[in-house]
């Protein structure tokens, strides 16, 4: 099959936020689809979704509707990844795993195609996508590991409602609302007020230790997704009120000192990124810039004051988190495969 | 003069954020005040600010209007403190100036009670209330301090609207509103759009270190504050979509190893803080519980994964930006000085 004969494309929760811009990010960066196959819950079937100025019908999930299938693009839990996902592998299926159930496995790859897309190489069928702050974060490491390896991070994350998905997006608006009208809002999706406010992100915490779900996925994907399984990663995940785009404060220590100007000039060249770094107007990376962009945007690109060794820089990013954090990543990936 | 024996205070800048926020301060902390003294530019003269029950006529401030003023808290420009508080001292006053234009004068007190109330047994009459961001940071790190020096602090904030001023706060309700009203907005008060936003720090930027003035001041005044010239401070300010109580991640190095246990013990012993770090619960310092009390909250107290040598702990922490952060801190001073 040529690479550019079009395919039969699934997309495992079709209705979700990330489903959804899948489905955009399909048509929007031109994938050679053949026929659209939305699938969701039974609760989901029988919407319908938009593809290309048409209406495709969504259809219950099922072992059944992955035949004929070339590509499935999963976006749902990790029991329904868990439940459909291996068995259409097997049968031939092309299956990109947006779900945390695959991530770590050792001989499954975990992609971010700009940062380590030779792992492709070897897949069996079934490939992960990375959880969003670590797809983000490693798009702004990668360039600069290739200068000097990284040896450390430390990480605080400003994340928006949508990693927590589209019903969250609508609680941190109506809930706004709420607010600004004097209202009162009990919190449904969430479990904290998120009007105005900020919260530790909602992500079970792993009592002994103090790291929530979460983080232990960035500190793990990360090593994977950079081949460097010796990076020493500190982390702080916090929810914040911003619709879909996620930023991150980082003070990244490498094996040897990178300048400045070093850093922005491999940000600058590496594809996916976009360097947002002017001083002068005081103008960095913010969420309603990168929210519907492709690009992750990179900046304030300085010394950590705090390193006596001088190793250290430090930078902000901002992503969208439907976008590269999720969607389009899968789509990348598949493209990558074609 | 008996310390209970009531004093006329002056309030400069009365009708701002912070200069309110100090008359409620006078009044919820009964302090003993005989006579309020409220000041503000001509602009603002003439107006009213109620004080016990009372309609109290704001003046316009000039150096006359410091006479018979026994405490005078200054909530106004660096400008108007530098112009009207040096002679104010001279001639009496004991001026508690909550800009910055006093902080790092050598000869001048930089204070919070509870972490370095010994620093007002030397004062000349004016002293100086700290960067609201410092002031919250240095009340979690003193109580760890006093077991182990701290080396090294790597800081990400979250810092509230509020601190902008009145008008910010407003920005950001009314910026808000329109967004989800589909309506346009254009900032007057901030550089970029706040609405479901965050951007770096308004601060002007050093163009040379790319480090903005609020970062700056927050590393020189904890040093001060702390009375500890040596640790090390890397730290990212960021402006979040938060009205009114500021929030900082912070990942501390300290001379030696400290346990979770030690640090839960010694901020819980501490005045002004309140521990708030169940990981059962997921429940951790929030902006919203914060605004409007006068303790800080700390926890998310964990290990810091990424230091080999074990001696450093995160944690997170959230406190009213315009009570400990400003005028709370300010009345605590004078008290201190009764």
């Amino acid at each position: 099959m040529p690479s550019s004969s079009p395919r039969t494309v699934a997309v495992v929760g079709a209705t979700g936020a990330v489903g959804a811009e899948m489905i955009k990010c399909l048509e929007s960066r031109a994938f050679p689809v053949s026929k659209l196959v939305p699938l969701a819950s039974p609760r989901s079937a029988g919407t319908n979704v938009r593809f290309k100025g048409q209406d495709v019908r969504v259809e219950a999930v099922s072992a059944d509707a992955f035949k004929g299938v070339d590509f499935a693009l999963f976006a749902a839990s990790s029991g329904v990844s868990k439940e459909f996902a291996p068995a259409a592998a097997r049968a031939g299926v092309v299956v990109i795993d947006n779900s945390s159930a695959f991530r770590m496995e050792p001989n499954i790859p975990l992609v971010v195609p700009e940062v380590n897309g030779d792992a492709l190489k070897r897949h069996e069928n079934l490939i992960a996508n990375p959880n969003c702050t670590a797809a983000l974060m490693v798009m702004a490491l990668k360039p600069l590991h290739d200068i000097a390896p990284v040896v450390r991070v430390i990480a605080s994350t400003y994340q928006a409602a949508s990693g927590a998905g589209a019903a969250a997006m609508r609680e941190l608006e109506d809930s706004t609302r709420a607010y600004l009208d004097g209202k009162a809002y009990e919190p449904k999706v969430l479990p904290h007020p998120y009007a105005f406010n900020l919260f530790s992100h909602n992500a079970a915490m792993n009592p002994d230790t103090g790291y929530n779900g979460e983080e232990e996925k960035v500190m793990a994907e990360v090593r994977k997704l950079m081949n460097a399984p010796d990076i020493r990663i500190g982390i702080t995940c916090v929810r914040v009120p911003v619709l879909r785009a996620h930023a991150e404060a980082l003070t990244v220590e490498f094996s040897k000192p990178i300048s400045v100007q070093q850093a922005r000039d491999a940000l600058s060249k590496f594809p996916g990124v976009r360097l947002v770094d002017d001083r002068a107007k005081n103008y960095f990376p913010m969420p309603i810039e990168a929210s519907g962009g492709e690009d992750v945007l990179v900046g304030r690109i300085r010394e950590d004051l705090s390193d006596p060794g001088g190793k250290s820089l430090c930078l902000f990013l901002s992503g969208d988190q439907l976008l590269k954090g999720a969607a389009q990543n899968a789509v990348q990936i598949a493209e990558a495969l074609l």
